[in-house]
């Protein structure tokens, strides 16, 4: 390479190189015309073309989340980088971005359930939940805890959950639970992948049909 | 399962769990004792044991990158996600964490280079990068333009760089760079793998070297 280094300096540019990568390398043939630019988001957050093969979609999924949005519905987020990440100016109607788990109650709530402070934080969606899209990215215990927030009947009901924790423990098993329930319409990376940069493109997708 | 399901909710066991299956499935004896920490929160972050094979350190990288903060070192970020998951209590310093890609500067600068914003917000760290730790875990115009400034002899050199930027235009190419040159220690993850919370991961252990 040429010094100083010559690259592609127009993002604009690059979005487009990488999406066309993305649609040449990447299984998308599964997806409908609603999931696949957001499952081409998602690929391009994780920098992984094999993570198609890991993206589920329940039926109407992606408009639910949107319609969801357009209505003005709270982005509930587990986890701060999730919250960060989401592009305020794609939102339709300056949705509110909620994350809990720094809320001052969250510690005590969490010593009192013996959870996580991850799990413990949803407590404090229950006033926002109903018609919410929640972004889950980070913590298995948050979304094992949403499942059984979700048993009981009285609960109110999410519009769409994005549920994409990543990691060793507990991650596989709280997407495995979370796509047998389909408690409501979800989203889901299956496996240990997934993370807050999938989980923000997930979003970010849903949010504008307009890709760049 | 059970309903309502059964999971470890103890966060310290959790990650020592999650620690110990990547130490049993992970390729890690190529790292030193001062690598593989980093290393194994850098695979938990991603949720993906192959990762191991793409992480590169250069020598003295992680004590360099400790010393610099313990000495006091800004930690400079090209994106709000990594900022946002640096944990301001492993920092052994009050370290600042530094993004200037909001900074009101950042957009003109970004015009007048004819750049991304990515690039241009480096621009606003000379100020504040000699003996720094770079951080970057989003943008390879950032990697790119940051290897372009240090060609300058006249440019204040930080103290180490993490380079994991993820993608699929440039990212590759742009760790490739860094790795070639190494102006200063550099950890780097090759390829098209990496991102905000594997550089996260990577500068939380380095900061703190208990591990839980």
């Amino acid at each position: 390479m040429d010094r100083p280094y010559v690259y592609e300096t127009d993002g604009r540019a690059i979005y487009q190189q990488s999406f066309a990568m993305i649609r040449q390398e990447a299984a998308l043939a599964r997806f409908s015309a609603e999931q696949e630019p957001v499952a081409v988001r998602m690929i391009h957050a994780a920098g992984w073309v094999p993570l198609a093969d890991d993206i589920q979609f329940s039926p109407g999924v992606v408009t639910a989340a949107r319609q969801a949005l357009e209505r003005g519905a709270p982005i509930l987020c587990d986890a701060r980088m999730v919250a960060e990440g989401i592009t305020r100016a794609r939102l339709p109607a300056n949705n509110p971005v909620i994350c809990t788990l720094q809320d001052e109650r969250t510690r005590a709530l969490a010593d009192a359930m013996s959870n996580t402070r991850s799990a413990a934080a949803l407590e404090l969606w229950r006033p926002h939940l109903a018609g919410a899209v929640v972004a889950i990215g980070n913590a298995p215990t948050a979304l094992f805890h949403l499942l059984n927030m979700l048993q009981d009947p009285s609960c109110p009901r999410p519009a769409a959950i994005i549920g994409c924790p990543v990691g060793f423990v507990g991650a596989a098993e709280s997407k495995a639970a979370l796509w047998a329930d389909q408690p409501v319409p979800c989203l889901v990376v299956t496996g240990r992948l997934g993370g807050s940069a999938v989980t923000v493109a997930a979003l970010n997708a849903v949010a504008q049909r307009q890709e760049i």
